[in-house]
């Protein structure tokens, strides 16, 4: 059976002393959450996550959902105490507004424990998870009507919320949704079609679930400039928020999946069901688009996450599991074998997974941090930079975090070896669990197409020449001495990044092909030295610190381990889409 | 519902123009076998394995094996009528030896086929694959009544076989075996323990099954060196070989596991079972070692099966599904999207898979034609040079072509988007099937330490120098015009494989865990080598050849984008074990 610690010290860590946290208590919501009560905070969760959440995370597996004939669904065991317990926490509206129930605290600080959650029970989170993705989006484009009615029983976990955006022609390419949405006399509409693959769309948590939907009002131009944005709860609220009409929308199916088995998936049916208007008409993309970033690092969190959990189980068997002897003599005589981890294959694949996390960790700090600045800031120069960043390194954080993360679950479970195949361990359910954020919110092809085709071009390149010039101010200005075996291989890592970076201007402007080809290795080279950066800044921070000099092998191992990859990554990049454009497609 | 088709042609093309089939018939077997009679052979099998065997993939998943209360076990619906038919063609003894019951074909053949019923039904494959493990095990090492008794049983597959090593204490380290053996008054053994992980191990398919077990004699030297293997047989056969009274031997639970679902992997418990001792006492595990070659040469293709499957079935899907526009715009502007083949990035994906399952294939029939050369020429320096060729390549057959055959099974699903991690769309299984062949038969990380650790300084190096020279030579002679595509990072990679080797005499002869830190990278840095090598070898003898101008984009695609990656092992390599090995234990 798998067990969880949250990782409180790292994240304190990180916030605090790389990152610069009580730097920042001048914006709005932080000045509550100074580093103390931020470590309380978290503290809590980090105990919430590890005492309810952990032990619900097999059940949920084996048990999964049910739909009943009336298209009710009901969540594994012990979900729904879970669940009253976590809203009771007031988890769900952390960082809400504070004027629709919020508490306003930093985004950051939801960022952090979405990790311990996702660690724990990565099933359970998406419940609340899809809640917050609601809350912004109607946060962002709601009325003030709107927002009166909906966002305090979503932010307290009164009700639920859901994305419904996929249908069955329509995945990645969203201008082929069908759904229909027709006027009603009174503003509202009639909204009809099938949803594939929503996440949270039918459960028994709560008495009321807020469904936000893509749909094409009557007449609306085709592809992608006809798509709205509907709000349609499942019973139509009263406009005093007391709960009112069973709305025409119902699960028709569970979707029977690899893993987060926890999580109801389903396919929602909805059969002229009340919606209303959220945002501006034939404009529904654009809304979507801008609470994606949320969405996006939410999704790069559980790479993370499972990748920690996956870490410190492997961590743990590898300590106990002994077998064989260590290649340089025995090192615990008196006992028939000694554990695995004198091996240092076995070492080599925990301290490059740990490596990974920290980093990982920090960059997904850092990355909220910026979404709080550039969320909250009285400096519009500072919100901008620090929105610029948010962008570029979204679809890194998604698409590469949840592909090393998946790897790493992955690796955790060989270190287990014939007993990591075995359900009832759990190492393989982390592998089953993981593998979804590679492919939802956007597969991670289209996280590097996004990547190189919209962040890098952006603005005049505006982003992508401060991370550079940033990542090059700090190697120029600590290079030497002990940060060497960091830096080093960071100024390697960049080098190879603006060479790669140099050739898609060259090659990709009028060839969009060699930019469609060298997407997904580009993106990993970006992760790359965006890691390696965070790791070098966590060795500065580090330098004379003990109680740290654990962490520090592992960030070396990543240096020396992880980062030669980059020069694979631009060779890839720079050899182009010439073979692959050239096979015929009926010869695939 | 994914579909198979077996790659006949690509098999045939192989065998008779590049790796020379067609000069080997002066073999014993051979000539039986000639290429039009193996390319009858291989057709009649390529239709069993898509028609009968395929279509039992996915209902194998869902419904499992079932173990009754009174210890049987009952295999998936459909698999008892197909494994008759698959008996009934004569494919267990295909290449057995025909003074019992064997045809006495080549074992190329077997392994060909081997492919065909793997990708079509892993868990199915596995327990003819078990008995065929049996069958060498007897053959090599069982005594002449033993032979007469077994093997015809179980060449005609009337009956099954197992082989039983691990326990719940002893995996890897088979040392800590404690499955005890009594002898009795007559020659026979009272064989009482308890066996873990034991693939086929109990099954409604034959009406007996006959048991490999390793095990401890009454005061056998302790570890490695008091281990003996027994015969078990469920049912004790009478000497004219009908079956007798039941053994005490029984299926004591079935795991539940992350795949290969249609395969019982049984808890087997020995209770005082009759068992016989086959070859020398405590040298059991040396024949355990004789049979490995070819046991992990059966997972390697394994890797390779389940790549070639979820690689047809992602192309099917990327010239089907229609999602967006492609970059240099729409290709079908009649339909509302374009197929998602046009997209670089899914082209990539496909060609590379590809690629490694082209070479990945003649490399299994290039080490399976070696373990025939070894087995049957008459020529002494002819069988010493195959022999090395095989012993060094099976650990990167196994290592190599099992972590890529799973890299590619999740690469394959991923062109599925969401509808890749639901169930019944089939690709998820491919990537819980592929999963368990890096674990079992030794896992990959054993693999890595046999190559290092064995079979390079086996015989002062004969096999790896003979290897080089090989490599080296074609490079030679081949090395410019058409093939300098092929050749050139071939010569890089051979280059890089060389310069690893020297470090590790260098450097890990005074301090082992250097070796230990770099097996995984030094063994996929010689899979690549030798993956490029065939490749050469292909794009050679498919000049002038139209038909096989689509294998050679996919060829150039491998050589362009999988043999950068050798600079990154070597890397990896000369990092050497001072980092991982500087982690306190309790610090992990």
């Amino acid at each position: 059976m798998a067990t969880y610690k949250a990782p409180l010290d790292s994240t304190l860590f990180l916030l605090n002393e790389v990152l610069g946290y009580p730097r920042l208590l001048n914006l709005p919501g932080f000045a509550e959450a100074g580093p103390d009560m931020a470590a309380a905070i978290l503290d809590e969760g980090a105990r919430l996550a590890e005492e309810v959440l952990a032990p619900l995370n097999r059940v949920g597996d084996i048990e999964g959902c049910t739909r009943g004939a009336d298209g009710s669904v009901t969540t594994p065991a012990g979900f729904r105490a879970a669940y009253d317990q976590f809203a009771a926490g007031g988890w769900i509206g952390l960082s809400g507004d504070p004027a629709y129930g919020g508490q306003g605290l930093p985004y950051v600080l939801s960022a952090a424990m979405n990790e311990y959650v996702t660690s724990a029970n990565m099933a359970f989170g998406m419940y609340p998870g899809l809640t917050q993705g609601a809350i912004a989006a109607l946060t962002l484009h709601g009325s003030e009507e709107q927002k009166r009615l909906y966002l305090p029983k979503l932010m307290s976990g009164e009700w639920a919320g859901t994305m419904n955006l996929t249908e069955p022609q329509a995945g990645t390419d969203v201008g082929l949704i069908r759904t229909r949405a027709t006027p009603h006399d009174d503003g509202s509409f009639a909204i009809s079609g099938s949803k594939i693959f929503i996440s949270s769309g039918e459960h028994d948590l709560t008495p009321n679930i807020v469904h936000l939907v893509l749909a094409r009002i009557d007449g609306a131009p085709e592809g992608t400039k006809g798509i709205s944005l509907f709000v349609v709860p499942k019973f139509v609220p009263a406009s005093d928020g007391s709960p009112g009409a069973r709305n025409a929308v119902a699960c028709g199916a569970l979707e029977t999946k690899m893993g987060i088995h926890g999580n109801a998936t389903c396919v929602m049916n909805y059969d002229g069901a009340m919606g209303w208007l959220v945002g501006e008409r034939d404009k529904g993309l654009r809304a979507m688009f801008t609470m994606m970033n949320e969405a996006r690092l939410g999704v790069g969190i559980q790479g993370l996450a499972l990748s920690e959990v996956a870490y410190q189980n492997a961590a743990i068997y590898a300590r106990e599991r002994r077998q064989g002897r260590a290649l340089t003599g025995a090192k615990d005589a008196a006992a028939a074998a000694d554990p695995i981890l004198v091996h240092p294959d076995i070492r080599r694949t925990l301290l490059t997974i740990r490596g990974f996390n920290i980093a990982a960790r920090a960059l997904i700090l850092d990355t909220a941090l910026a979404a709080d600045i550039a969320h909250r800031s009285p400096d519009a120069a500072a919100r901008q930079a620090a929105d610029d960043r948010l962008g570029l390194l979204t679809p890194v954080v998604k698409g590469v975090l949840t592909d090393r993360g998946f790897d790493n679950t992955v690796a955790a479970q060989q270190v287990w070896g014939g007993h990591g195949y075995i359900a009832e361990n759990g190492m393989e359910q982390f592998v089953r669990d993981a593998r979804i954020a590679q492919i939802y919110e956007g597969a991670n092809g289209i996280q590097a197409l996004d990547l190189v085709g919209r962040k890098l071009p952006k603005d005049g390149g505006r982003a992508v020449t401060a991370f550079f010039k940033e990542v090059g101010t700090f190697i120029a200005e600590n290079g030497s001495g002990d940060m060497a075996p960091f830096v080093k291989p960071l100024k390697t890592g960049l080098d190879h990044l603006q060479q790669a970076t140099m050739w898609f201007m060259a090659n990709a402007l009028a060839k969009p092909d060699n930019a469609g080809a060298g997407a997904t290795d580009y993106m990993h080279l970006f992760g790359l030295v965006a890691l390696g950066h965070l790791w070098a800044r966590i060795a500065l921070a580090s330098a004379g610190k003990p109680e740290r000099a654990a962490d520090l092998i592992a960030g070396r191992a990543f240096m020396e381990r992880a980062m030669p990859e980059t020069a694979l990554r631009l060779a890839r990049v720079t050899t182009g889409a010439d073979t692959v454009m050239a096979m015929p497609a009926e010869a695939f």
